[in-house]
């Protein structure tokens, strides 16, 4: 625990980035009601960043990141920019020690997260938004294996398998339309997607080491690898697979994960929505997915802001998250993709 | 092609073996009626032989394999009895010019197994029973992926996940009351069980190797390992996961496999004994896994009856079964695991 800084009440809070993301990160802020205030959005694209403004009656709009901080007294700051600009803009929060909640990845690459982390330590409070994890149903099967329920795992495996990425009837690709910089992400499959499958399985599993990976680019004007599978050992050495690809024909575009935990004394498995506990004492419980989707982001934000106000350790803090990136950067390696270009 | 031998008509069949496992091969020679006849059934238990040839009218019981061909006109030997014993059987088998079909795995290891292959070659055609490719839904995945309906192979896994192992409710182990051998077995999870997944998705997939293993004895009184996953990749580079325990509290005690496969073009699963072609031209189709489990043997024993009539090569050759033997010996090496105690 440290000892809470000085806050506003409501804690005053400044949101970097109104892409298609920020519409789930303010409704998880409005959630919050009187405890906070949005005071301000910033954007490059104005037009963005007003239409946001005006949908959660944000009062000002700024297009530069100096212009805010000199004009607005801000608590923390809500970092849903893209992930080459999150440590410029973490830097210029700890430099006026405004506390920082991030969007995954931290940055880049690894490398660039650990210099990131070393720069800024002690200067603010820095949560990473990975909030894959903070889906009821992850949250639900945490409590079932810290409670002992499962035992020890003995095997596990998670797949995100859909078709987003390939055209559908009418010849348009959901992702893309969703998410237009997938198209053009060099690391993709691994840093984009499955990256949260590597932080729910650290998170339900315990840490993680990569045994072996296999990637590939299989759509001629995607950048990055659209398949990829992971195989991981747990600290105990229980085997753990990873697999995605959003470029499998004839599964749902946006489908929830697939998970099984096998446990000495229970088994767990998440699919179609539903969580069941196998074994002496079964028992199950239904999603929906979409509110589950929006409930990550309610719980990721709430958590930052009880941690702000008591003190208490985040558990997505940056320096604990650097351990998911480095199973992303060992995947990668283990998958003999090269690491990202710079320039040329 | 090779020019078939002379042989009896009906071929003259003689069984090694009268355990569990040789019900299903009985069914599967029963049901080829008038093309073979089983002159014979032999077992060091007299007690199991007689039960076999009263079951399925075989006229002769012998407890001794030299008896038996002392006396017997044998155009082919399947030979269903424990592993360690196959290579007598085969070379027995071989020094007379008797064909063989012989039940997975070949011998207790590889280096065995290439042994006897030498050792034999060219005295006798030898098939490997390795039955589970011969599914009827892995037949029929197998006849979609010849015509071309996948495409590439992208990523595929396959799990096999029951509770074979533990305790039911009435504290007894379906998997131990059925093949009771197997808590002795050193090597189990994978020699014994995994062993048909890896054929499967070689069938399916094409020559693999093997990137990564993991592999545990969970079970105090079990001697072998009773987990294990292995993640290997097709010649393309293509991930392909095989999983598999049947220590998994709540799990069916003889589920069916699971298994998807993503390939550039369509993708096929398999779960819930449905087998469904996912992608532009969707269909599927059910099966009776009862059925199906009778159906593999029934293939297996035919497909070798037709190639001794036609002179047709075998699929599952024992020098093409030696391929799947690698895997077995790949995966037990990288998950360091040692190889099988020899005497001590």
């Amino acid at each position: 625990m440290t000892a809470p800084r000085e806050k506003s009440k409501p804690l005053k809070v400044a949101l970097a980035g109104a892409g298609m993301i920020s519409w789930y990160h303010l409704v998880g802020w409005r959630n919050l009601g009187a405890r906070v205030r949005l005071v301000a959005v910033c954007d490059p694209d104005a037009a963005k960043g007003a239409r946001r403004a005006e949908e959660f009656s944000i009062p000002r709009v700024y297009r530069d990141a100096d212009a805010m901080f000199a004009a607005e007294a801000i608590d923390a700051l809500d970092v849903a920019s893209p992930r080459e600009t999150h440590a410029g803009w973490v830097e210029a929060a700890a430099a006026r020690g405004i506390d920082v909640l991030c969007q995954k990845p931290m940055t880049p690459t690894l490398a660039e997260a650990e210099a990131l982390v070393r720069r800024v330590e002690g200067k603010l409070r820095f949560m990473v938004h990975e909030n894959w994890r903070f889906r009821p149903w992850y949250r639900e099967l945490k409590r079932w294996i810290a409670a002992g329920e499962l035992g020890e795992v003995l095997l596990a495996r998670i797949a995100m398998i859909s078709s987003g990425m390939l055209p559908d009837e009418s010849g348009r690709r959901p992702a893309f339309e969703r998410q237009p910089f997938m198209q053009h992400e060099e690391r993709l499959m691994i840093a984009e997607v499955l990256i949260h499958h590597l932080d729910v399985m650290r998170f339900l599993c315990g840490e993680l080491s990569v045994v072996g990976a296999r990637a590939a680019r299989t759509i001629a004007d995607v950048r990055g690898e659209t398949v990829a599978a992971i195989f991981l050992e747990t600290a105990a050495g229980a085997p753990v697979d990873v697999m995605g690809t959003m470029a499998a024909a004839g599964y749902p575009t946006r489908p929830p994960d697939r998970l099984e935990i096998v446990g000495t004394k229970a088994s767990a498995a998440f699919a179609d929505s539903e969580l069941r506990l196998l074994g002496p004492s079964p028992r199950s419980q239904s999603y929906d997915k979409d509110r589950g989707y929006q409930g990550s982001f309610d719980g990721v934000i709430a958590h930052f802001v009880d941690c702000l106000e008591s003190g208490a350790p985040f558990e997505t803090d940056a320096t604990e998250n650097l351990a998911t990136l480095r199973l992303v950067e060992d995947a990668y390696r283990a998958a003999g993709l090269p690491g990202p270009h710079k320039g040329v």
